[in-house]
């Protein structure tokens, strides 16, 4: 029997679905009976985390309070960003005692085992200062990109929110991806959820660490007991 | 602003994920807050439907009543079969005055307005039965598989549920829907949430409804109010 997973998603709701599936990718089953059980609330209309973080914050609380009267045992938040307004999130799963799956400190925690010390970040503004301080914190230099390519970025992801994943979105990632390599970086993370929907690791240029997959792997190693 | 879908889901796993990527697929949407917020639970583990309807019914009951605490206003189940052990979820839903989208009623009726007055049907034995009434009570008759051609199907809905969706199996569906052709069958209803992960519309010999697409477009006309 494995415990209940609760997935606080809608950010964004595309993101959320893929994140869905690749938990059930990294599921050993031979039947539907030996899949995780998903509780989720995909709630897109979440207030925005950079205009509105107060409000988000209490919220993303609400959100796991929710799923947590439904059963969730373990909580996951498949959006890097939003990490930022996690904590009420952390005092309901401490108080509840629940297992709360940090996605950046994992995803961090996953960069670091690969011995690099410049990583490249993929990530919308306030992801990429979580992953500028998570990886300072394991010694590892963050390489981030700068002016037209982190507005480049920003235009892709909400292209993503806007269902264009198309050969000019993804070819636009790769170019971004490949910035951050002629920057000095030796790795890549991919610190925001809509990054995978354009990159996918086996196309990256070098090694990429997916936050997406890190948090599906450990939401299946949480959860399957 | 847009009603609260509640999904029903987890039988199985992977057609869940369809379903909710169809529902997003299906929404007009410039970016996140344009879709539909969603309240699920993936249960993989809801007690077999054909051994053990009784105890399947109270779990679905349960579960949707854990949907409309979570905030539910509108309660789909992407799953043909359970659907005749939908009995405590109307009850449930009648109760709250919540929306319950029947996904056989709804097939049926968008079958019946094709004209055709001979459908085959690609489901389970419990969907075939559903299925055989509903169309019934529309003036169609059902053309169902026989022998061998309904151990097959079970077959590739038993490998869909292992994670095999292979090019073998993709032909292996193509020909099933062929035999209902064969059978005289003038227009085929994919009546398993399986079959589509198999066998797509653009690719059916005939006119082919896909409960999962009709469900999910019900969907979005019953929450983008």
């Amino acid at each position: 029997m494995s415990k209940i997973l609760g997935v606080i998603g809608g950010m964004g709701p595309a993101a959320t679905v893929a994140f869905l599936a690749r938990v059930q990718a990294l599921t050993p089953a031979k039947g539907d009976a030996d899949h995780i059980r998903v509780v989720m609330d995909l709630n897109p209309q979440v207030p925005d985390r950079n205009t509105r973080p107060g409000e988000a914050e209490a919220v993303l609380g609400q959100m796991a309070e929710r799923l947590a009267a439904a059963g969730a045992e373990v909580i996951a938040m498949p959006c890097n960003t939003a990490h930022a307004q996690a904590g009420a999130i952390r005092a309901l799963c401490a108080a509840k005692g629940l297992g709360f799956i940090d996605m950046i400190a994992a995803t961090a925690d996953a960069a670091a085992a690969s011995g690099s010390k410049r990583i490249g970040v993929l990530a919308t503004p306030g992801g990429e200062r979580l992953y500028a301080e998570a990886l300072a914190a394991r010694g590892i230099e963050t390489v981030l990109l700068e002016g037209a390519g982190r507005e480049a970025f920003m235009a892709l992801v909400y292209g993503v929110k806007r269902g264009d994943v198309g050969e000019a979105a993804r070819a636009g990632m790769s170019r971004l991806a490949q910035a951050l390599l002629d920057a000095g970086a030796h790795g890549l993370i991919a610190g925001c959820t809509e990054v995978p929907l354009l990159l996918k690791a086996e196309n990256a240029p070098v090694p990429l660490r997916d936050s997406a997959e890190v948090l599906a792997q450990a939401c299946v190693a949480a959860c399957r007991v």
